[in-house]
């Protein structure tokens, strides 16, 4: 929705025309008078009653599409199917296509890549398994998966529905870090049906990334993929937000001259990418996490049907501090909500330590927003490309599936996680460090070749890695 | 294993030499004296006793790289750690790759094919999944999948093994067709696993390709998908085959001029392909077709515990025949061989009817080879390349795929096979038809645009075209 008002812009509308009450000639009228520009129509269907029409018009803008669109549905006879915007148009066919890396011109080259030839590599693959590291796609290719239940602010909508997402995040492998990456939206009934159609389907492939699955079942999907695969599995929303919110706070303690053990961090929102924070906190060595959710602080005192929250009781919150956000908030250094617009006042960034860091990932509205914020914190974060120091995952995948790719390793553990996050902070250097730029731009060239090498020298210091 | 010999053509050995027992002086000798030509090393692994090298080595045919091996491998301290020819180089990193479509270089597009904006691109496919036929890739692509089963001539594989024939199937779909294939090989315990899988993963694409999977598993297989799926399922290995052989019948009948009723076939090898080629020729009107398998013709005296023979047995061999392969060709008018090598003799042949068509399309060697039978047959078809009236699958697919996603169609039913076998058959003028012309080349032009136009017309006229 944020489209800047530009004479290139072009919308096309479908339009269903009961000829005996409109003429074609009426429509073109009304476009035009609405100072719409037709450039070009284009016959669906037609029948001695009715015709279906594509109508490209250039406007100039969102009202004014609007505009013509309600002048065009004022006329009898005038049926709009569809619209479909610049949005719309870069998506048509889909975003992404399978390539060959050689052409099949001839005889023998079919006989190299296929039949009869391609016997022998398959064969040799057989004998020994790692070289199809080797010899297939395996070396380079990510599975992106969904079960479209938690997709952006959506929610729960259609696997068929969450594919330009996943498809956009395929695009995104490829341009960051030369990633082929095949987006799969699974049509699902059960955990345990995700979890067997991922395990089926994984020889193909070099790692998986999960996406967009929902909150609680994604834990256990990932926790049991990682336990019977020997490939690298990865949940974004989890670890992706995590590796990319620590390697802010890394830079923000820089700023405010603060150790890790030191710190009372309160995350809010104790979800997925809630408790993949945590527990990377905990990892890099801060003490003192307390985790806030609706119905205020998690604690020991307190017994919970979710698992999670039962871990996160039991490992967080060691002075079992209890009550509500506003209570917790109290003398924290850092806040990190994930949570929902508008939880964090004013009020309770006043009660914080000093040189308060805030990262308010809440979208598309933060948990408070920037300018309510800035007179009293020291550092701040979002999740929006319109403020500094946005919390993007885009910063994070694509390096650190580069990483295991070209060391074949069987997972991502908390070491190379660790040490993607100190890489996207080492992309910004002391000169360059301030309250404005803790987290580098998404567009940064340095990221991901720093997030792939610290990725693999974990990999290879951990074990992991296969490649010899 | 077809190589010319030329002067172009090379081999890398991966050397594993332990340096106290020899030198890579000594080495490159070796393999000098032996007329290869050193074209570059590539250091591995280096350690103070041992050291892995790629070496590339320029030859002139495969007999003399075997002379060159078989001359390293004299010389103690080297062990060959394996050896990639040219067949394996074209494979290495896999052959296919995934590509955007567009570029991403500013915030501007990051957003539109990404967040924010692709969340309306969501939304609406949520409202109206046929729009994931407009806006995602579903439009034009298909999943090549195989369990790994029954691969060429290699039987049941490792699923990572089966990736080099299901690339080089997603090459062909998109040389041939336009089609975005991608190959998934699944690594699955039991039918009902992959019939699950399958289900799941089926959102993201306009069509499944099953290939080289094991009978009888394939027909439940296809059968479940067929009725469970809203999208095309082809078991290539059965009706691409049938499809092709059908054709080639087509144009033997014109040389020959019988009809289709009034023929006795004989098909041996009663599996998924000997079951579909049957299938498609009672079908296409044909009355007398005799299966015979290892125990003979199957016929209504006898029971079966394959359920498919029982099938077969209620639905051909009207006369009831008995007896060996030897006893049941009498007077047949074609042969068609989806079975052994050299299970068809010369006096077989001979016992058929005026003007005998013989399909020898046993893979690599026939039921019975083109020399011997030419004397008594009048057309001949086989497998191979290096005989003419080729049955190539590659023939088939690329064509179907492209009218069912052309038309988006639900299915591939019985009409629209028939009307592929047709297409294929109508590539070949009434000029230029001959007994060694029956079937188009593989790089005939005109094949996919022919299939496509009848496929998409047969899926009109049965009603499973969904595009408007």
């Amino acid at each position: 929705m944020f489209h800047m008002a530009r004479s290139n812009m072009h919308i096309i509308l479908r339009l269903e025309i009961t000829k005996k009450h409109v003429t074609f000639g009426e429509i073109a009228t009304t476009i035009s008078k609405s100072d719409g520009d037709l450039v070009a129509i284009d016959v669906i269907k037609e029948s001695p009653d009715l015709s279906v029409r594509d109508v490209t018009v250039r406007v100039n803008n969102e009202n004014h599409q609007k505009q013509i669109i309600d002048k065009v549905n004022t006329l009898t006879g005038v049926n709009i199917r569809h619209v479909s915007d610049r949005t719309f148009l870069v998506h048509l066919g889909g975003k992404i296509e399978v390539k060959s890396k050689l052409s099949i011109d001839n005889r023998e080259q079919l006989s190299q890549v296929y039949t009869p030839e391609v016997a022998r590599v398959s064969k040799a693959i057989d004998e020994d398994p790692m070289l199809a590291y080797n010899l297939t796609i395996k070396k380079n290719t990510v599975a992106v998966i969904s079960d479209g239940t938690a997709v952006l602010g959506l929610g729960k909508i259609k696997p068929e529905a969450a594919m330009p997402v996943m498809e956009g995040k395929a695009m995104l492998f490829k341009q960051f870090a030369n990633v082929d990456a095949f987006p799969l939206c699974l049509n699902a009934n059960s955990t345990e049906e995700i979890i067997q159609t991922i395990k089926s389907l994984s020889p193909t492939f070099g790692g998986i990334n999960l996406e967009d699955i929902a909150s609680p079942q994604c834990f256990e999907i990932e926790q049991r993929l990682k336990e019977e695969l020997d490939i690298p599995v990865f949940h974004d929303d989890q670890h992706g937000t995590a590796i990319v919110v620590l390697a802010g706070i890394f830079n923000a303690l820089k700023l405010v001259e603060k150790e890790l053990e030191d710190l009372k961090i309160v995350v809010c929102g104790i979800g997925a990418a809630g408790i993949a924070i945590t527990k990377m906190l905990l990892n890099a060595g801060v003490k003192n996490v307390v985790g806030v959710d609706k119905e205020g602080a998690i604690s020991k005192k307190d017994t919970y049907e979710n698992k999670m929250w039962t871990w996160y009781a039991e490992n967080t919150n060691p002075h079992n501090e209890q009550g509500s956000l506003s209570q917790v908030i109290e003398d924290a250094d850092i806040f990190i909500g994930v949570s929902a617009a508008g939880v964090l006042k004013v009020d309770d960034v006043k009660k914080m330590a000093k040189d308060p860091i805030v990262f308010a990932l809440a979208n598309p509205n933060p948990e408070i927003s920037p300018e309510e914020a800035s007179p009293y914190v020291k550092v701040m974060a979002t999740g929006r490309s319109d403020y500094p120091n946005q919390v993007n995952n885009v910063l994070c995948f694509p390096g650190i599936f580069r990483g295991v790719l070209d060391c074949r390793a069987t997972s991502i553990n908390e070491e190379m996680k660790l040490a993607a996050s100190k890489a996207i902070a080492s992309t910004i250097s002391q000169d360059e460090l301030n309250v404005d730029y803790i987290i580098p731009g998404v567009f940064n060239r340095e990221v991901v070749p720093k997030i792939r090498e610290a990725v693999i020298q974990a990999a290879y210091d951990t074990g992991v890695a296969q490649k010899v």
